[in-house]
């Protein structure tokens, strides 16, 4: 007998009726011969009320409190599954993430998923229990209740998936992965299949989707990750291998991110101690650095752009202080008006010229761009939001998406 | 230094501004050099806006899951409060009942306190944190979240001063014991003592304010119990152990309860081994008798009346039925419109005629007695809804409630 991991999202689980139906889709799938363990978020706009109340009551909540607080929500669309579950006539079980020993570390509210303990999982589904689990957190070493970020519950089904070595499938309000968001432009295409490097850089930067820790999960365990809707029953993507063989799109996806700000620095000493101490500052606030460019150094030091999440900008502010105040010839600037589109592909490994032809493109349809990276399947730039609409239409269009 | 044991009900906690008063009434505590542990309810209504969501989706939704759900309410107002005593500048940290080490038995939604794990709350405490407990909540040998029924955070606060042997602080919405209910009597008297047995009796029997299991452990351990209003400062009452000396009151208070419904069986056999079955598989069920009153044999057996909560009736029924059929000559009859009043003080203990006297009132009245039983200290009746008010009138006028 298959087991299947099946993870559900917060819109998907927004109301009983809703509830109701991700029961019925269980069971169908439960009927089908498959031992079911079941990954929720938690319901709607919950996490976000509960935030809201933290918010009222102090600008700064410790995030150990944080963690507490808004764990509650999962717990309640478990209990809540599991009651819709036993009312269809099937047996279910729900547990939280410490109950299920989902050992964490890192810092509260985007802590990493240590360990497992699988043996809870399979003593329940030995009973013939539907287990169901709470997404998005765990407990750690000083048995604080702890949660992971965003994208959490895919995190929270892929590491079960990966230590129980069978399927994942993500449930969600989109249904399937597409080569640019379709909000962005209408006739973008689903795709079939996804790489896991591809849809690592996709979901890094912003396809909104998925978040890159399930995939990377997904990648190290080698489980297929399957993206699909869970209100149709159109078939959706199946994150996986790439085949060595397939002829490879030039540009399997399009991403967009109006999440983050670019800081500049100006005049860092030429010194890779001074960057090191910089960037380790950062990295101890755990304040996610995406984009770095350096320019080549002139006489008065390098300069150095990097891009963080605009809701990380106060935390890199303090940084930012704290250094120019050490080495008062560094100065900086904060850009919060930019968004960043990047382009994906594992067929660019083997063809060259894809920078060159979008620099083109964009420099056709008269579009600055502020700052470019590049990695071996993925190229990013920095551009005004102003121009994402025209600059994803000559892309689309040019690379057929 | 000492240690103080507060609780604050839900009422209490039900908005962020009360949850910052609340904040302020500890850390003015706090201040007069007491180390703080704050036991806490859901915020106001929360428990049932869940139980509300659990029975839209079944009718019997299993109790397991719904001490997952409802034991999520406490767990939103202790990191809320944490929060908001952070905010002002004092240390805390919050604690779900599994992670202070409340063990617990019995059943889920009706657990009981076996044991707490005093040390994680001592050593919080030379940390020099307020410690914050969800109450209401344990868990059970199998690593189940569980509840403990009404007046769960009662309980919870009683047991933990209990092991902590320090003064236990009750805050409520009414200041106080009343010798009766104000709604029912506005002249009632506030108490500034009363005695652990007198208010068991009180609390059995529906005075509303505490669950007799936070007095029975305050009276096991011998920590005087303290009732005030989490809004004003007026003085409250001290639950305390009786002072011999005390020329008591011959009644303390009265105490009216509509939750009940009266069973009466009809032609049991005079056998004790079936009365036994019958309170036996009634207590196999966890269904709370009260009243229990049996008549003199006659002919065909006996007959026996004995009140259960309403909301357990349907359980109760099941045992009638079952019981029925095995001995065809019984027959019940289930009375929902009943009430009942009781009347309870120490002095009746070496004062007697203090029935005799309630019945020449009642009859006096016009007021017929459906049911009567007596302990030690206390005089139950059962009576007509439509009576009670003129009942509690004439009793309270005559014993200058």
């Amino acid at each position: 007998m298959n087991i299947v991991v099946q993870k559900y999202g917060g819109s998907s689980v927004g109301s009983i009726e809703r509830i109701q139906n991700v029961a019925r889709r269980i069971i169908a799938k439960k009927n089908q011969n498959n031992k079911m363990v079941v990954v929720l978020s938690a319901m709607g706009d919950n996490t976000d009320d509960l935030l809201k109340m933290a918010y009222q009551i102090s600008d700064k909540p410790p995030k150990r409190e944080i963690d507490m607080l808004i764990s509650t929500g999962e717990q309640v669309s478990i209990s809540l599954l599991s009651m819709a579950l036993d009312a269809m006539g099937h047996k279910a079980i729900s547990l939280t993430g410490p109950q299920v020993g989902i050992k964490t570390t890192g810092h509260h509210t985007k802590s990493r998923i240590m360990d497992i303990d699988d043996a809870i999982i399979r003593k329940y589904l030995k009973e013939d229990k539907i287990v169901i689990v709470a997404g998005f957190q765990g407990i750690n070493e000083k048995s604080d209740i702890t949660t992971l970020g965003r994208g959490g519950s895919d995190t929270t089904a892929a590491a079960i998936a990966g230590k129980l070595q069978c399927k994942c499938e993500i449930y969600t309000d989109v249904d399937g992965i597409y080569s640019l968001d379709p909000r962005l432009y209408p006739n973008a295409r689903k795709l079939d299949f996804i790489s896991y490097e591809e849809m690592l850089e996709m979901a890094s930067l912003g396809a909104g989707v998925m978040h890159s820790r399930a995939i990377e999960i997904g990648q190290k365990y080698n489980i297929p990750i399957y993206v699909a809707s869970s209100i149709n029953d159109v078939p959706g993507t199946i994150i996986k291998e790439s085949e060595k063989n397939m002829e490879s799109a030039l540009i399997t996806g399009l991403a967009i991110d109006n999440n983050d700000a670019m800081i500049t620095l100006n005049h860092v000493p030429y010194s890779i101690n001074v960057t090191a101490e910089f960037f380790d500052n950062l990295a101890k606030k755990d304040i996610n650095i995406d984009m770095i460019s350096q320019t080549s150094p002139q006489d008065n030091g390098v300069n150095i752009s990097f891009t963080v999440p605009k809701n990380e900008l106060s935390d890199a502010k303090e940084i930012l202080v704290y250094m120019t105040k050490k080495y008062p010839d560094i100065s900086y600037e904060i850009k919060e008006d930019i968004c960043k589109l990047s382009v994906v592909g594992i067929g660019m490994r083997s063809q060259s010229g894809v920078a060159a032809k979008i620099f083109v493109l964009l420099a056709k349809a008269g579009i600055q761009v502020e700052m470019v990276t590049t990695s071996e399947i993925k190229i990013s730039y920095v551009i005004k939001p102003a121009d994402q609409k025209k600059a994803v239409e000559v892309i689309a269009v040019e690379f057929e998406l």
